[in-house]
């Protein structure tokens, strides 16, 4: 199994307003079974990119054995979110996505308007 | 271990506008060796009180073996929020998890603005 790209578990973030993209997914069972080295490849590979693209902010990642999962990643703007959206790689990590690693998804695009932790 | 409380694992949510409450969370090494039954128990108490309150429209969440995990909470209102968060019972819970369950958290309030799935 390669090492996660994200070298923290809670994003560093500035003062809001920024923008979150809310991605939960439920991965498919046909998968877990057959290529999951595929899939791992590319949640890896998906967030080098994204660390990359202009308005990215941070991410934040968790899965259960149950294989429901939740990445929130964070972003300057709606355009930024836009943009990464229609990032070429990222089309085709999309489209896999829905046609081979994840039996369900659900993408919720929110403002985020406060923030605070446990420090 | 008692049974999950929450049915599903997608929160069936109406159109947008509405709000979201990210809460990101750590568990503590200390919690997990000593007394992980109180936590669970916690946690199933506190999925099944906010389904009661005014204003929850649904609940998604996801925890790693890592012990890093991510629970989104959706409501009507930003008031629906603060109620929550001031009811009894849960504050009560708050403390103990500041002091007791989670090495750190981050919680970010955000109003979904689009939101699209799969299907």
């Amino acid at each position: 199994m390669p090492l996660p790209a994200k070298p923290t578990m809670f994003a560093n973030l500035p003062e809001p307003p920024y923008y979150s993209v809310i991605f939960s997914s439920l991965r498919s069972n046909a998968d877990a079974a057959a290529s999951a080295t595929g899939y791992g490849q590319m949640a890896d590979r998906m967030l080098e990119l994204a660390a990359t693209q202009p308005g990215y902010l941070g991410v934040e990642s968790a899965r259960g054995a149950d294989g429901f999962g939740i990445t929130v990643s964070y972003w300057e703007s709606l355009e930024s979110i836009a943009a990464w959206k229609a990032q070429a790689e990222h089309r085709v990590a999309q489209e896999r996505g829905k046609r081979e690693w994840y039996a369900d998804y659900q993408l919720r695009i929110a403002k985020v308007e406060m923030a605070y932790g446990k420090r």
